[in-house]
């Protein structure tokens, strides 16, 4: 979806990719397949190339230093990413600037997990593994020390977290260039399933303005203050108390901006690319009075094109992005965005949309 | 931009390219370097391509007749094709259609056109290669039986017809699948500097709506008549007595449609990637009050950065769509397209981005 938004603007890609069948590998006509994680694959990708960027937070951040000692520009920088990588690191930092998060300390063994709730208001307790967690992956809710074992097998320094009484999940998303511009996009409501993303309603609806207005605050000032080139998602906590804590932070393009491809003046993908070239940023507003965006999900519906023929047929407004990834039970696979002027209406149409393409809805 | 419009659908496109330079060839993956007027090339390149469409008419008609013998399908297919190739043919078909066009027969010497002049007002009179132009090249017009050599200098029949009095040109593009379902966008006002499209807007202002219905139906009559699939643009003059008529037919997505790509709910390119794979067409309607596309001509500014830097700063609603081809003078190189509610606003920044990336505009 960046390669896309390039296209426009005449940038050519070159992608590092892990396989030839990853998503992008399929339509980018110019693809090295190797391991990220191997600093000499990196320096001999990076050869020609004017600019690094990515669709994950994964790449190691001392082989970021070394291709920039090489020379080439890295946006986000490993200095910034590290709070994408590192939780713990992430934590104390946005402690270090006032930001409201969840009450959490890094524990070092069921006992600790005890201790820590004991400090609070008891479990259950949300444990995460520092690095390497996503879409529920490394998060543990426990609700004893005994059910507290697991997380620490991983031999990663696990990182304890409150149970947050929360009345809804938000996400502020923020774009910054090295000229240090920066656009705040619509705060959104973020409603999960399973941990993983469902939908996206833009803009958060009922959101209280003064709270909508700290949301974005907070995200800009965190873009700026941990030197974030690029797109910034910021996921955040309503709590039933009317407060707004940091939950997790994404430094590229993420699924709870994807709405803005068909429900904003420009892309957060547009803005992501307009940010690590250093050109002036688009404008993040809203085309549309509601815009939803559903992911989907893979299922057992392998027939995607009897499915393209149900939902266009049955909604000629409906925008559907799919990934081309082969579809396993679970995985994101694609996603759809609706928009219009009646919230109920618009959200049915994405979730039946979302439902019939991943095969869990049949009428 | 028809795979831009693709990417999202999971179509994988091949791409038979002239050079590896082309525009598409540097963002397609699949790209085989080929004459397309060589029907082994084509043979080969089709063999393993579920369907074939084009950016361009002029891939030869009895080829394309060979490869759906040999069980690949054409869209459109070379019988509604040869109607965008020849101009003569295209004539004779919307005569019997009775489709208004202006006077015109085909004519054999200089002697023969000053007999058409004489049938009608008499000069000027316009003459056009049956095959062969685009852009103003292979049109002339002549103001005696002196100035008629030129055009048939060429071996090809040469085309006479009235020189239209027109108060402006007109397009309808409509977009029409094998199912037989259709879709009109609105009708659009388009300028000629020099023979070459300036500027689109859409819907085209003023235009009384009987006559803008009448536009429409005509597009529709001419695609379901001529059993196109794809995308159709009939270029109209809008003549000072009030009536319409066709001027030229295009069976591809179209320089007049390109404010589709910000300015309709579905794209031109993503409407003729659904036509061609036989799904449902997706809703034609425009988003804004007015879209403007001002093309970008290819004048002596190589820097596109810092154009870039000026125009984005300058207004961040603007869309770029450059094309990534060298840039010659004359040459269309891109795009900008502009929308909003205030005609003269849109209009002036659209005509102030693409004069400045042309580089006639160096405010």
């Amino acid at each position: 979806m960046t390669h896309e938004a390039g296209i426009p603007l005449g940038i050519r890609f070159r992608l590092l990719s892990d396989s030839p069948q990853d998503s992008a590998a399929q339509v980018v006509n110019d693809v090295v397949v190797g391991d990220y994680r191997d600093l000499d694959t990196l320096r001999a990708f990076a050869r020609g190339c004017d600019v690094i960027t990515f669709d994950h937070e994964h790449v190691p951040a001392e082989h970021l230093r070394a291709l920039e000692a090489d020379g080439v520009p890295v946006r986000p920088g490993p200095d910034a990413l590290v709070h994408a990588q590192d939780k713990g690191v992430m934590r104390a930092r946005l402690d270090a600037l006032g930001i409201p998060c969840p009450r959490h300390r890094i524990v070092s063994d069921p006992a600790d997990v005890a201790a820590f709730a004991a400090e609070g208001d008891g479990f259950p307790v949300v444990l995460k593994t520092v690095r390497g967690g996503y879409d529920g992956k490394g998060v543990w809710v426990v609700r004893s020390a005994e059910e507290a074992a697991e997380p620490f097998k991983a031999g990663v320094a696990v990182l304890a977290e409150e149970k947050v009484d929360f009345v809804r999940e938000l996400a502020a998303n923020v774009v910054r260039s090295p000229h240090g511009q920066a656009v705040a996009y619509p705060v959104v409501e973020s409603r999960q399933v399973d941990g993983v993303c469902d939908t996206v309603i833009a803009p958060a609806p009922g959101l209280d303005e003064e709270l909508a207005l700290r949301a974005e605050q907070m995200a800009l000032t965190i873009a700026k203050e941990l030197g974030v080139i690029g797109h910034l998602a910021v996921e955040l906590f309503q709590t039933r108390d009317g407060r707004i804590l940091v939950n997790e932070l994404a430094m590229r393009p993420h699924n709870s901006g994807h709405w803005t491809m068909d429900g904003a003046v420009t892309s957060q993908f547009a803005n992501h690319v307009r940010a690590v070239l250093d050109l002036p940023l688009g404008d993040p507003r809203p085309r549309a009075k509601w815009t939803v965006m559903a992911n989907v999900l893979g299922g057992d519906y392998p027939d995607m094109y009897s499915a393209y023929l149900h939902c266009m047929a049955r909604d000629p407004q409906l925008k559907i992005h799919m990934y081309g990834k082969d579809v396993k039970p679970g995985r994101k696979v694609g996603h759809v965005n609706t928009y219009g002027d009646d919230l109920d209406d618009v959200l049915e149409r994405a979730r039946h949309a979302a439902g019939y393409l991943r095969g869990t809805i049949t009428e």
